[in-house]
């Protein structure tokens, strides 16, 4: 136990010294739980997680809105987030302390809690044995609430904090109807931030009160659930699904065997062909991360633990080093939930026509993810530390997924012609790549950093490219050298960052 | 005055049905002032802003940080805002309507009353006999203030939404001058929303409650800022530089002639060549986003105008075609003003050490812009209705600059093998390229489309196409079409986006 809180306390020194994560923030005040900042290595990286969201959304004919963040209550009441976004919270009898009582349970026994009604929570806190983590005081046998939702107020106007994009997204509903030319499906997608008034969150960026989500909606007409055009490009592939039938108490550790999607749906095990669609995108989302496939899972939420308005939920979970398996998406047939309570309270017709002339409110499937965890994961995956006999800390994220692409180094720093020529390869290259450009300390050093910042490539321009207008590339992994014409560069770069080709080829 | 409704009436219908911007949203609800959404087309122009400050700031050295959007008030009340951030308002004696007093003198007189003290304020509305804009009715002689800060509440501490994003860029200080290897100048930047409780917002994303911020931090050793690496390559750079003794009251059609930045220093019109070097990288960000340059100014601010923390301060204003002249920018000297007071209010010391070993607290050079303005700019300058008689609606947006990139339309919907290669051509466009694919009504209509919203190219795919695997592109300016190999196609509009090669060259 001691060991692996040393692991925790490098991994967090790792964190905050590469510039990939710092806080609770703000930290010169003491910092409030669950805010927290990117330095800039952390914002490259999660500035990647956020373009390979775009494209892989894009690609598959989604749109990108950017909705309001702050919203009348007269939305959040229509949307039931008002009165039914809570916490539950049990508190100790002795110390006083509140905790979130799911994730207690979860914590202690493995079993998933979240979604239990009150009795069963407490049946279990009882049944296991569950006392307050921090002074070892009974628990009361009561459960509290509170409201996730983080309120403000404008222009007089009581009005909240999203806690999702998801509700925003569909309030343009009929604007975007107009925009698709009156044709489902269409799907649109908001990458933007999302509060959650949470207890004590904590670790790190995988828990915050504030948070950046990346949330896919799909809209449709229900009678092609099961006539869905996209579904042959995609029903032989596999997918590691996790029927809540097979599921044990025990979370961890669990493989789970992958399954074709079209079997899957003979089987039952998927109901319809737009879902299977959709998680079959999900899981592309993580998969296009550079996710390693080994670490996914997707995991059917039990009947007890679905969201009232949910016909099918699943969730992909990544399996982290330091918290075992993460939820990390949420994919829900929302059915025609959302929009008919809109309507309802909004007094507007909220509704699709048929050719035929019918008319009917389209379901709504949706990929609830965000761009944080993600982040998170690659760098909890790819990092290492290394003990001081086996050599240095490693950082082996997926080249593509690397926040800095290129490192270019003059050798020496006090040679004006190797300055000069360095700064026109450094411009050669920035209008492509991200790169970082460091012309101080040793080469040693200079590789060693640019390779704990994952960077897959450092550029070296010395006294010789003065002459034959070559320069050193090198490789992070393999740590081999080879030489390029400076004309070259660009094209071998991107080929190798696109793996079209491998270093290998070189040597 | 009739003739401006219609035009300004087109102009938001043109906003609304081609998905650039809708609301005030959520519009269903009613809409709530200074919240917007934008749509598929708006989204696509905002991230193309935002990409063009990206590559601006970072091949300047500058790197991008995220920072929380909620910090407890302690932040605010040591950084002046929750004391001193506030409208001013005067209220009508008749009819009870509340207005902002500098914004209705501005409007009415075309004086610039930002930051003027209340005597002034009240002088100005007396002396231009400035009455309610609503009733007629006389102003009340008085002036009360309402703060801007938009008040929330995180586990039971008093928290508000920024303002803006400076503040949030000085808190990690000390995380900053370590990730710099505690070398000093260092830049960083945040593109991300802020907010502003303001009195009756309107005028589109112009003046939002809630808005992006995209701004640039520039920490430097004060004893530096006449000694200044980077000027040597931006002094002979010219600027339109509008200083304040220069400035008459009326606002509106001045023309500013340019002038050599070395040349503004030695005749004392700028303070500092780092100040200087931080205009030129403003003003940059602006060309780069295809803004004309006869559109743009740049305003000296009165000493009476300037913000008490600012030792000199302009500002870049764009003139549009529906509101006149509009602040895009503001660069300000802030000393060590912030550093200090946090240093104060926090305990801590936020101080750099040069190689002599002496200590000092740096200045901070900002660049306050944001991302809605420059997108509302860029429609409004490119926008030209046109007369029934005199042709079609154009949106001549730069081509680098456009939403969407390329257009993809099988010629004839019905026939699978143009479908197949038009679905082949997609994919090799959009690993590339933002590309809208359409195969749905007749091909003039959605060359129509496509040139509406500003697509500079439509590739079509037809039955030759099957025979020779050409296609043909369709300039959107000059409506000529050329057909070429599917194999050379991303290289051809690469060049052609880019503006290396012409359209014509092909004709």
């Amino acid at each position: 136990m001691k060991k692996d809180n040393q692991k925790e306390k490098d991994f967090i020194s790792f964190l905050n010294e590469s510039g990939l994560v710092w806080g609770p923030s703000p930290e010169i005040y003491g910092g409030l739980s669950g805010f927290y900042e990117y330095g800039p290595l952390g914002k490259l990286l999660k500035n990647k997680v956020e373009r390979s969201i775009r494209n892989i959304f894009t690609s598959n004919g989604l749109m990108e809105l950017e909705c309001p963040t702050i919203l009348p209550d007269e939305v959040w009441n229509a949307s039931g987030h008002l009165n039914a976004f809570k916490n539950k919270l049990i508190k100790c009898s002795k110390c006083n302390a509140i905790f979130r009582v799911d994730k207690l349970i979860e914590e202690k026994t493995k079993i998933i809690a979240e979604g239990l009604p009150n009795d069963k929570l407490l049946d279990l806190i009882s049944k296991n044995n569950i006392s307050c983590p921090s002074c070892k005081g009974k628990l009361e046998t009561s459960i509290d609430t509170q409201s996730l939702m983080m309120k403000t107020n404008v222009a007089g106007k009581e009005a909240s904090l999203r806690p999702e994009t998801a509700t925003v997204t569909y309030l343009p509903y009929l604007r975007l109807y107009n925009y698709f030319r009156k044709k489902l499906p269409f799907g649109v997608f908001q990458i933007g931030k999302a509060y959650r008034n949470e207890i004590s969150p904590r670790q790190s960026v995988l828990r915050g009160r504030e948070f950046t989500q990346g949330e896919g909606q799909i809209f449709i007409d229900p009678k092609t659930k099961n006539n869905w055009e996209k579904y042959e490009s995609i029903k032989d592939q596999m997918l590691p699904l996790w029927d809540y039938k097979s599921q044990k108490s025990n979370l961890d550790n669990t493989e789970i065997p992958k399954i074709k999607i079209d079997n899957a749906l003979k089987k039952g095990i998927l109901k319809s062909q737009a879902y299977a669609w959709c998680l079959w995108l999900a899981y592309t989302q993580f998969i296009n991360f550079g996710i390693p496939e080994k670490k996914m899972r997707i995991r059917q939420h039990h009947p007890d633990e679905m969201a009232f308005y949910a016909e099918d939920a699943w969730d992909i979970e990544i399996k982290l080093n330091f918290y075992g398996w993460v939820e990390v998406c949420g994919i829900h047939d929302r059915t025609d939930y959302d929009l008919k309570q809109h309507s309802k309270f909004s007094g507007k017709e909220l509704v699709a026509q048929r050719e035929d002339g019918s008319k009917f409110t389209p379901h709504i499937l949706e990929i609830a993810f965000g761009t944080d965890r993600p982040t998170y994961a690659l760098i909890d995956i790819f990092y290492e530390k290394k003990e001081e006999s086996s050599g240095k800390t490693t950082f082996k994220i997926p080249y593509k997924m690397a926040p800095i692409e290129v490192s270019v180094f003059p050798l020496i720093k006090n040679d004006k012609g190797i300055l000069k020529l360095s700064e026109k390869v450094k411009e050669i290259l920035e209008n492509e790549f991200i790169i970082d450009y460091d012309s101080a300390g040793s080469i040693g050093r200079r590789y060693l950093r640019s390779s704990t910042a994952g960077t897959p490539f450092a550029v070296t321009i010395d006294g010789k490219s003065l002459i034959d207008n070559d320069v050193t590339i090198r490789d992070r992994d393999s740590e081999k050298q080879i030489r390029i014409k400076i004309p070259e560069l660009s094209n071998i770069l991107r080929s190798l960052l696109l793996e079209k080709i491998s270093f290998k080829d070189f040597l």
